[in-house]
C-alpha cells in the first residue's frame, strides 16, 4: 500500500491546535507559585527569613539544567545514531519534548499543586514536566524511524496523561517512593513503547534495513547523547529528593551506580564478539542501565557499595539484553524496538523497583536515625502507622501498576496510532529524514558521497 | 579586484595589541568586589552574617555557566550549519568573543561598577560581560562568511563600547527594565549587524553560492548550538534578576515561552513547504525567537499564558521571516543577512521590547503586593515617583534608543570595516575556512570527498 | 613482529576483577559523610542550623557537575581530532575515567576522608575523584592511538594510586595550596604520560602517519571538547577553593586567564604560518593553557591583571611549544606526544606552579587582611608559624616532588606497559579504531567514502 507522508496541513493544524489548546488551559488555570511570586516578599518577612537563599528556586535549579539537556541534548543525540534520521532524532525529540513539557505542567499540577482553584507552578513543577517528558522520550525510541511526527505528537498527548494518572496512584495513593522515577518514568515508559511498536509491527522492516545503522560520524554524535545522560544522571535522580542528604546522597549512589555500569558493559561487549572488539550500541546505551537501576533506591540508604552492586548488574544483564533479546524479540515476540529501550529502560527499570522495594524494607531506625527514618520515608501524617517492611510491599505494588497501565495504555495508544491517516513512512522509507525534511543538496562534485546518494532511491 | 588575504602579520598585531592594551587597563583599574575579596570575611562579620551561602557567587555562578556555555557553544555551533565555515564560526566566534568578555568588563565596569578609583568585578559583571558579548555574536551572523577576523576583533571593539553606552542610557538614565536583554542585547545587536551587513554589500556575493548552504553533518553540528541556546535561555533571562522571585519567575516564563515557539516554528515550516517537509533553518533559529522576545518582560508578572502567547507569535513570525522578510532584504534592501539574525535576534527584540512596556504599564500593586511592586521595579530612591504608566513609556523610550544606536553606529562601523586593507575575502571565497585556515589533507583515497573537491576551486 | 590485538578474554577480565575488587573495598571501607547521611538532621538540629542550604551539597554540587563535564566531554572529545579514533577517544575516556573514579574515591579517602574505619564520602570526594582522573586523561593525550584499553586501565590504576600518594605528599606534608592541581593534576599528569610514552617509543610509527592527522569533520568535534573544558575550566579552578570569597576569586581569575590565552594563541598560530593561516591545533589546545596556568594561584589574590599576564604568556608559550618542541621532542627525545600534552599541561603546569609560589610568597595582611590571610593559607594550627615567604618556598618544593614522582612513576609504569600481551595495536596499526571496534559497514553506495577505503589497509 502507498502512505501520504505529505504532511503540508496534518502536522501545522496538530501543532497549532495543541498549541491553542495549551493557551487556553495555561490562561484559566496556571499562575506562579508562591516562590516564584512578588508577594513572595511578604513571605519571608511573615517568617522572618532573612535569606533569598531559601526560594526553592536556589535549592532546584542547577539540577532543573541538567535535567533539561538531558532530555533535549541527551535522548535527542543519543538517537542520532542512525545513518539518516538524525534531523529527526533530534528535531522530533524536540518538537515532542517541547508539547510534552505543557501539557504535563497541566496534568502533573492538577494531581499535585492545584490550590484555591489554580495550578501553582515553580521550578519543581518544571523538573517533575521534564520527567514526565523523559518517559516519552524512551518511548520515542522504540518507535524511532517508523513513526511520522503527528503520531509522535499523538502519542505524547496520549502517554503524558497516563503517566500522570500512573505518578498519581503510586506517589499520592500508594505513597511510594520514586524520585528518579525507576518505575512511572523508565519502567512506564520502556513498557509503554514496547506495546506501541508491538501494535504498529510493520512485516516488511527489512526493506529499509541498510539504514537501520550507523555510520561512522552518525555514532560519535550520538556519544554526545550518551555522555550527556550518563554525566547530568546524579541530578536527575537527586533532583526532586528531599532539601539536604537525600538529594546529596541521590547524587552520590548515581554516581557510583554508573561508573560500574561502565566496566561490566564494556567487558561483556568484548566479551560477546568473536574477536573481542566493542560494539559502539553498547557503550552508547548499556553505560547508561545503572542510572535507571537506582532511580528508585538512590535517595534511601542504599549505600555506595550498594550502588555498585546495581551498576554492575545491570551493565551485564543490559549488554546481553542488546545482543541476545533483541533480535528475539524482534523475530519472535513481532517487538521492533529501533533503540534497544528494552535493555536500557525496561529490564533496568524493573531491576531499580525491586532494588528501591528491598532497600524500604530493609530501612530501620540503626540505619535513618529516628528523625531520618520519618522524613525519608514521610512516616508521618497518614503513614504513621506504616512500617518500612509495609513500605517495602507498597513499593512492588506500584511496579505491577506502572506494568499494567503501560501494556493497557500502550495498547491503545497503539492502535489509535495504526490509524492509516496520521502520515507514516511505508516499510521501505523508514529511518530515512528525506522523507518530512528538506534535505541539503550535496556539492555536485560528490555524487558519490553517502548522503547523496542514499537519498535518491529513498525518496518516496 | 584582487584582495590580500594572507593576515600573517594584520591578524597577530591586532590580537597583541589589544591583549596588551587590556592587560594595561586591567593593571590601573580592575580589582575584586568585596565578594570576592578576602576581606569579605570581616564584612560578613561585620554584618553578622553566619554564612557563606549570602556569598553572591551562590545566587548567579551556575546561571553564570549557562550563559557562558550559550556564547561559546550556543552561538558558536548554531553558526556551523556552513559547509565549509565551521572552522570560522566556532573558531572566530571564539575570538571575538574571548576579546569582547575583557573589552566589556572594562567597559560596563567603568559605568556600573567603578567605586574608588577601581572597577570592582564579581560573578555578576562575568554574566554582563557575557551579555555584552551576546551581543557581538548576534551581529557576528548577519557578517558570517564575508568578513575576516581582524575585521571582527575592529568591529567588537566599537560594538562593546556601544552597546555599554547604550545599557548605561537604558538602565541608567531611562531606568527602564531589561535583565533579559531584548532591546540591549536583541534588538541593538541585530539592527547594528544588519547596518554593518548592509554597508558592505557584497554584489558578486553568489559566486560563493553553493557554499552558502549546509550538508547533512554541517545541519546536525548546528543543533547543538540550538540546543544550548534553547536549554539554558531560562538562565540567560534570569541571570541578572533580582534575588528570590524575580529570578525564579523569569526562569519559567522563558521556559514557557520557549515551548510554545518550537510547536508554531514546526507548524509554520511544515505549512510553507509544498511537500510539507520541515526546514532546518527553521528549527535551528525560529525555535529560539520566544526567547528573546520574552527577555524583558520575563522578570515581570507576564504569566506563563502570557510567556505562551509570546512563544506562539514569535514561533510563527519568526519562521515567515525566514520565508520572506530574508530574501526581500537581500533582493531589494542590499541587506546580506548570512544567519537570518533579523528574524532570531531583530523582529522578536523589537516584540520583546513591546512586550516589557506593556506588562511594565500594566503592573499594579494588585499583582505585585506593595513591597513587590517597589521591589520588582525599583519604585523607590529617584524613582519615587514613577508610576507603571511612566515606566512603560520610558520601556518604549528604550526601544528606540536602541534601535537608534544600532543603525548610528552600525554605519560607522561598517564604513571604517569596508576600507581594503583588513583581509577580507574576495567574493568567490566567501564561506570558506580555506581562507584564513589550514586544512586538514584528506586521506588520498578520498578525492571524490566533498570537502576535498570543494576546497580546490576555492584556494585564493 | 605480530601482535595479538584480539581482547576477548582480556579486556572483559580486566574489567570484572577490577570492578569485583572495587565493590568488596567499597563494602568494607566506603560510607557516606555526614552531610550525605539521614543522621544530618540531627547534625543540623545540633548546631541550631535551620537552613538545610548549609548541607555542602550546595556549596559544591553545580561545580562538580561542570567538572565532570570537562572529564567525560571535554577530555574525550578533545582527542576526536584524529580521523579514525573517535570511538577509541571519547570510548576509551569515558572507561578509564570510569574505573579511576571509583579507584580514586578509595585511595583519596583514605589518604584524607578515614574516620572511625570507614571512608566518608561527600560532594567533596566526588569532585577530587574527578580531579584525580582528570591527571589520567591527561596522560591519555600522550600514548592516545598507541596503546590498548587494557593498557589504559592498567595505567589508570597506577597512575591513580601515584597521584594520591603525590597529592598526599603536597596537601598533608608540604601543606602547599593547590586548588586547581597545577602541580598535582597538570604536571604530574603531564610528565607521567610523557615518560611513559618516552619508555613505549614505536621507531616505526610513521607507517600509521597518514591516520596520525584530522579530518575536516573531527576537528568540529574535536572543538566540542575544547569548548566545554574553556568554558568550564573557572568551575574546576574553584571546585574545592573555601567557600565565599575564594571559590569567588578562583572563578574570576580562571575567566581572565583563559580570555587572554585565547587571543595570545591566534596571534601565534597565525603568525607561525607562512600564509598567516590558523592552524586548528592551536586553536584546541593552546587557548586551555591559561586555566592550567592559574591552577595554582586562582584562588589567591594573583589580581585580575596578574590572570591575564599568566594567560597572555601561556597561549604564547604553549603554540610555540606545538610549533617547535613536539617535534623536537619526537625526533630527538623518542617522545612520542600525541595530543602535545607538554604544550598545553606540562609546561603550563610549570608555570602554574611558581606562578602560584610567587603570589603566596607575596602575600600580605595589607592585601588579605589579617583573618583573610588566615584563612586563604590556613596559617593556623599546625601552620601558625609559617610566613608567606616559607609557604613559596613550599609551594615550590611541591613542584620539585611532583615532577619527581611523575618520571619515577612513568618509568616503572612504562615498563610494565611495555609487556607483549597487553594486546597493543602493531605500528602500522596505530591510531585506527577498527582495532578495537566494530565498525558500521558504510552503505555500499560509497566505496569511496573516507572512512571506508581508509579501513581496509589498517585492518589487522
Amino acid at each position: 500500500m502507498v502512505w501520504n507522508t505529505n504532511l503540508r496541513w496534518r502536522l501545522p493544524v496538530t501543532c497549532l491546535l495543541l498549541q491553542v489548546a495549551l493557551v487556553v488551559l495555561f490562561g484559566v488555570f496556571v499562575r506562579y507559585d508562591m516562590d516564584a511570586d512578588p508577594h513572595w516578599i511578604d513571605k519571608k518577612e511573615a517568617e522572618n527569613s532573612t535569606s533569598d537563599m531559601e526560594n526553592e528556586f536556589y535549592y532546584r535549579y542547577p539540577s532543573f539544567q541538567d535535567v533539561h539537556v538531558m532530555i533535549f541534548v541527551g535522548f535527542g543525540f543519543l538517537m542520532t545514531f542512525l545513518q539518516r534520521y538524525g534531523y529527526s532524532s533530534v528535531g522530533f525529540n524536540f518538537l515532542l519534548a517541547a508539547f510534552g513539557i505543557q501539557w504535563a505542567l497541566l496534568l502533573q499540577g492538577w494531581f499535585h499543586s492545584y490550590y484555591r482553584g489554580y495550578i501553582r507552578v515553580g521550578v519543581e513543577n518544571l523538573i517533575n514536566a521534564d520527567f514526565c517528558v523523559g518517559s516519552v522520550c524512551v518511548a520515542f525510541g522504540a518507535v524511532l524511524g517508523k513513526v511520522s511526527p503527528v503520531q509522535l505528537l499523538i502519542m505524547t498527548l496520549f502517554q503524558v496523561t497516563l503517566f500522570s494518572v500512573n505518578e498519581f496512584i503510586l506517589l499520592n495513593l500508594l505513597e511510594v517512593k520514586d524520585a528518579g522515577g525507576s518505575m512511572t518514568i523508565h519502567t512506564f515508559g520502556a513498557y509503554f513503547g514496547l506495546t506501541v511498536t508491538w501494535i504498529l509491527y510493520r512485516p516488511g522492516l527489512h526493506q529499509s534495513k541498510e539504514r537501520q545503522s550507523s555510520v561512522y560520524h552518525s555514532d560519535l554524535f550520538a556519544m554526545i547523547g550518551t555522555l550527556f545522560l550518563w554525566m547530568y544522571w546524579p541530578s536527575f535522580n537527586s533532583a526532586v529528593s528531599n532539601h539536604g542528604d537525600a538529594q546529596h546522597r541521590a547524587a552520590i549512589n548515581t554516581y557510583c551506580s554508573l561508573a560500574a555500569c561502565v566496566l561490566t558493559s564494556v567487558a561483556l561487549s568484548s566479551a560477546l564478539h568473536k574477536k573481542g572488539k566493542l560494539d559502539m550500541v553498547h557503550i552508547q546505551n548499556a553505560t547508561l542501565a545503572g542510572g535507571v537501576a537506582v532511580g528508585t533506591a538512590a535517595e534511601m540508604m542504599l549505600m555506595p557499595y550498594g550502588s555498585l552492586i546495581v551498576g554492575f548488574i545491570c551493565g551485564i544483564v543490559s549488554t546481553l539484553g542488546f545482543v541476545y533479546l533483541t533480535p528475539f524479540l524482534e523475530s519472535r515476540l513481532r517487538v521492533q524496538d529501533t533503540c534497544g529501550i528494552h535493555n536500557l529502560h525496561g529490564i533496568p527499570g524493573i531491576i531499580g523497583a525491586i532494588v528501591g522495594a528491598v532497600t524500604a524494607s530493609c530501612a530501620n531506625t540503626d540505619v535513618y536515625g529516628v528523625n531520618g527514618l520519618t522524613q525519608a520515608f514521610g512516616f508521618d501524617g497518614f503513614k504513621t502507622n506504616r512500617t518500612p517492611s509495609m513500605q517495602g510491599k507498597f513499593q512492588a505494588a506500584g511496579l505491577f501498576v506502572s506494568l499494567a497501565m503501560a501494556l493497557v495504555g500502550g495498547i491503545i495508544v497503539g492502535i489509535i496510532l495504526k490509524l492509516p491517516f496520521w502520515g507514516q513512512p511505508a516499510d521501505e522509507n523508514c529511518f530515512e529524514d528525506a522523507i518530512y525534511w528538506e534535505m541539503p543538496e550535496e556539492p555536485k562534485s560528490t555524487v558519490l558521497h553517502p548522503e547523496d546518494s542514499t537519498l535518491k532511491p529513498s525518496e518516496p
